[in-house]
């Protein structure tokens, strides 16, 4: 297993937030590490974020750690508490079942690029800080339980 | 939980390895950041290595997946197939089950820097690819099941 080739995976922008969450994501290009390098516990994804870009809509995980690690560039964190700028080498960490929801927003005017790891059960779902959205092992839903339409 | 201060952690250079076999990683430096940030599913280590110091024993992991971001410096990856220069920025993925042993050696004359990441059972231990060790939730054993002296 020799190291990962960046440029040899495909990066990809889609979503399944429904609109119009998915605007601020649209700019955001994702490259997905783990699955395809055969891993079964562990997520990694690399992310560049064009500028203006949001890395997802402010969430928390309930059953599962990400770890961040900066990459390239200046990104700012925000948080419950606030904003941090984040450079190269910087690191963060989300635990699972923490409900501070956190994002990170490019708004420098070059790409910045991080690394975010998971690992949990994805399947216990979360919430998103600033709107009317929780996620489920279902999809997308208000907070009252009406389900959001499915993206195709 | 703001970005995480690497420098307010004490890094620790000791390991449960056997004589001789710990000799090798006494220039190994570590600062785990998953549990002391709460994290209980995503292992996260960040190791420095001092010249000439190994990351561990060549190994690999039967039931944990792991992954690896270079951050300064320079090391020589070792697995199966030979050898690989890893620089800042490179990735490596080892899934769990692949019997390939991997360690990183510090050839250089100065420092080099990464974190490992892991998730997954490590209960079900895996086994070091260059000399006559396994190791178990139990503790380390030869592989014809005789165990190792418990390091204090």
């Amino acid at each position: 297993m020799p190291k990962i080739d960046l440029g040899a995976i495909e990066p990809v922008n889609k979503t399944g937030y429904p609109p119009p969450f998915d605007e601020p994501v649209a700019g955001r290009w994702q490259r997905r590490l783990g699955a395809i390098n055969g891993m079964t516990h562990l997520g990694a994804n690399h992310v560049t974020l064009k500028p203006g870009a949001w890395s997802s809509q402010r969430h928390w995980h309930e059953g599962e750690d990400e770890f961040l690690v900066m990459l390239s560039g200046e990104a700012v964190l925000i948080e419950d508490e606030g904003e941090t700028v984040l450079h190269p080498g910087d690191c963060v960490a989300w635990p699972a079942g923490v409900r501070n929801g956190h994002h990170l927003v490019n708004r420098s005017t070059v790409d910045c690029a991080f690394i975010c790891f998971s690992a949990g059960d994805r399947q216990e779902g979360g919430a998103y800080s600033d709107i009317d959205m929780v996620f489920t092992r279902d999809g997308y839903f208000h907070r009252d339980g009406t389900p959001y339409p499915i993206r195709k």
